[in-house]
């Protein structure tokens, strides 16, 4: 089986990290087939630059959705992850999506522990698009800004982990969910100085990818992620207008 | 006041019946300046084409907000809606956002109308994003699809007013809001064969867009939409790629 | 366009400092019609005064509702807000409502600023009411009381402006507005010095009273606000009780 | 111990009705006063009218209150419910709120079953008031309208139990409650012929007062329904002045 | 009138304070039955035990349903409550239901208060399954242990009533319900010393449970708790399974 | 990896479909090991069955939980599952449970379709438990009865398909969750008859299972699952009474 390891950011290294904390855990068998954004921001981190990568991670998924067996949109936020459904046949999970819906296993409520204050509000509308705001405890950031995204975990190590038990203690959430894709792997690396259960994401949406995979499931022709009819196009990516268009 | 009519689509009779019924509406003073997508879909009707539209919508709000007190981004759904207001310093308003609001002024629960049973789902995402599902009495479309954009609304007229008034009748709707571009200047020739008011998108959006304007609101320095942190890119539109880059 | 300002209180000044709030935002062609009730008290601050209030609004819509194109009924809490709808044929515009349906434009989660604790469990209620409470972060009210209604917003201006930012901090607010009508026309005064955009009442409930008589509603005659049948009643106020009537 | 059936209507026969029916409920050494309104309606059917009645419920509850030890607001709706728990220092218990709390014990989701179509909107704002929106699986009402509200029940014996019936098996309701002072007395006569138990408001809020008595709950000093500061007042009916000026 | 107060816990002392707690607000005529687990836990305080007990408790209702005319559930959490309700004919109310919807009538928000934080996040869960988690304003408790059931009422008396008055100030709460059922009887002897209404769970469902069985409620045949199908069964206690088994 | 897949009812042929239909979704090296009830009742169909089949499961459990590295408890409903994840250490995931929660990533709103209208109140419990009522298009089963639970797959197969693209085109269900034991390995069967995708809830739970040993989850020493301290019991069976006494 092999999974599309899809980063809608230009930044190869974050591509790597979330690779290198996803493999340890995929299933004998199980092939992570990265890509890394060819243009858009080095580091979605709004609404604005998460539509811009959602429509860049729609041309991407144009150009190989055909050479995998499912895809990973491996960016917090789950940006086009609704269009992608429609537009794709393969099973495309999100990292948000994974983390909470995994999460939901391991705990009543999750906390949602991330690098940046001002991811805070974004966050939450994306965990009410899954319906899943009721069993959010909090969404806690640190204050501060981050030298660099390669570096956030290792610099941050220490707030990570105080902020994360804080709202075990504080808000009563039940189980940890690390956010945002320059986090992937600190979960392990911290897991026994934490109180509850924390969750990588990059590890929950490969996982949540094969298990949607061993499902079979038909692409659907009613519903929410039926594919639209065909439709002509001006100035779009060629791969993406050919999809469109159903050519 | 100028009030940037935005269509983020390429179809530009859309444009013009959008302007042609927000028109009268206007106060005396307010200036519409209308403006079609240059590349893109020629009707957002899903979403993976609401986040296509939507990073369209967002380069050319850097085209044009300069110019302007205000935008309305004038196609249902509300593309990239959140996104503009944080990159953008003037009042934006989301069509739909419009529609529903005004609705709740003129009923306990709204109905949506429209033309086409795939975009239900989608639209009942639409009011969610907005917080107000609670006041949604249904999402109704027509069955069939359509001959062209340019005359869904006199090809439906007859069958858009009977699944209005069945909707009052059968969910308890206490108004109606059409919904879709194509429908612009609808409500008022229908108006008399409806049992309770009918909301037409544009002209609710055009005033709200005043109302905004009127009460002189500042640029959030906190909060959702506070702009964000000047941030380099690659391969976007270069007007976006400046305002991104605080340029 | 005339809009009928009625202040469901006895209080004149309170209803000069609305008027004068609002006169600024008002289009060209507008008129401002005040109204102060009659009888009832002073001031409208929780459940049992708002129906005292509210049927007191029903006889003064019963005298002056038929010179006017559209009213707002301006006591925070929109007091009789949708008994007046069903009674009368004109849009009438309650100010809670006008001022949080206008935040939700400016931001994601609008908090409720006011000067006294003692109206926040009530107005929890009518933000409720309007569906609206997953987009409200906070209400947040003044510890102590208040000298006089006249001086409200000069005596507690730097309390309510440290208010507002703490909300924004502390709460995620995201868009402040500002409740009560002794609060009318502080918003613009203060709007430099709070973080996020301020929404002052007075003038989002004249903007909304132009945005219904635009859309030119119908009178429904189903629904929540149709009409209800010609009905007898003892030692009402001869007006309303025509009303009432069918006379 | 003494219980005021406080009915905000001017029409006695009601009133005795509801007497009628709760009487054979009540425990030993309970009594029931009635009390019908001296001015007002025949009968409160919508937003409106009971924001009327609920202003003389208060004028009424000015005059007894201090005679008896609990009171019921003895119609649908619960006029002025939170205004008078306000005001006054005894328990006071509405009749909807009666029946459907009482509800919540006999089946995991009830229906409201009525006798006109005018009343459902209305009474869909009441539960949610109540914050039971989610235990109510509908609100049922019969299309035709009524020869007299002393006959509605035996003129509408038949439809209202087919209308029950129907409601369980087509909304999965568990329990009925019907709903309307006219209704009162009505449930224990057709309770054989309903598959689900049926809960008569008279009943149930005479019982929900009891209980509130026997809880011996104190006046609250804080909190939603602590007593308003004293204040004074212009044309209110004197007793009412009074209580309101804490005399 | 004859009500059980079915203890699914094994501590007698426990039965004994709960009847003591609520024979002095007994109708005349209501007899109460008392009932201790023959086997179990001595203090249901979480999920696990709660099945646990719940499973006994259904087994003691096998015993004696026949001889009562309406159970109460006499541990807060309501163990088993909507399982008791389909397999039995008699009205059965559980201690935490009533104490809560009992609560709904003496102020808009409740809060818990308990004497563990062990208990918070299932006590969470059983005031979600009432469906009043929106009227809920706080769950607060102790933080430490108790040095036994029988005297944890007078050992944190004053904590708990510090705790009370905390959450009226900070969370806003209208009224208290003590929780636990150790804390029965507590609720009068506080009575002066917190600011709102206290609920006694013990008086409450006593009352609740006088309620229903005035309202001589059917046994449904249709909906959530008709009775299931005979059913053969291996293993369980014989007056249980004889009951299962319609024999 | 051992999963034990826990059935908690007394029919081993159920124990032997639910273990047929997962084994071909088992990852390399992935072992199940079957465990039917030893007593208690032959299908659970409704809350009380569900609280004696779930202290069933626990004392199941107790047996076996070291033995093994992850539990499905392999009944729709989840019983005990709360529980369960307090009193052992190893991750435990309910069949509903993994059902709903990866349907989530097929679909907006997913149906429930199962073979007896007995079970749909208790299983909207069960949904909402979980949170997801919100994504929860509809709950629809068979009218019937069945003949027997080894059959009932092959008895009902054209009227499952059926009711499952009714509600496709009723209720707007993206995807259909086919719910209870006996239907487990149908999904596979009736893939290419249904419009939408179909979750096979064996299937879900296994691969649920596997991504939680993945993620390696610490037990909590903190929140709603950590273990509860050692107490006696009284009467329960010896390996769940050990657990509890934390011998």
């Amino acid at each position: 089986m092999k999974v599309l390891i899809l980063n809608p950011n230009t930044t190869a290294t974050v591509t790597e990290r979330i690779v290198a904390a996803a493999r340890p855990a995929a299933a004998p068998g199980t092939e992570l087939v990265p890509m890394t954004a060819p243009r858009g921001l080095p580091y979605i981190a709004n609404r604005a630059e998460a539509v811009i990568g959602g429509a860049i991670a729609l041309e991407m998924l144009a150009e190989r959705h055909h050479e995998v067996d499912a895809a990973v949109i491996a960016a917090f936020g789950d940006p086009a992850l609704g269009g992608a459904r429609e537009l794709y046949d393969i099973p495309i999970v999100g990292m948000t999506e994974a983390g909470i819906l995994t999460a939901c296993m391991l705990g009543r409520r999750f906390a949602i522990v991330t690098f940046s204050t001002g991811l805070t509000s974004w966050y939450r509308e994306c965990i009410a698009w899954h319906g899943l705001d009721r069993r959010c405890a909090a969404i806690r950031a640190l204050d501060g800004g981050f030298a660099s995204l390669a570096d956030v975990q290792t610099e941050h190590r220490a707030g990570l982990v105080a902020l994360a038990n804080r709202t075990v203690a504080d808000d009563g959430a039940d189980v940890i969910v690390f956010a945002g894709a320059p986090l992937a792997g600190l979960a392990a690396s911290v897991r026994d100085e934490i109180a509850v259960p924390v969750v990588d994401c990059a590890v929950a949406a490969l996982k949540q990818a094969e298990a949607l995979v061993a499902l079979k499931p038909r692409k659907p022709v009613a519903g929410a992620f039926r594919r639209p009819a065909a439709k002509p196009s001006t100035g779009l990516a060629p791969a993406l207008a050919k999809r469109i268009a159903h050519e």
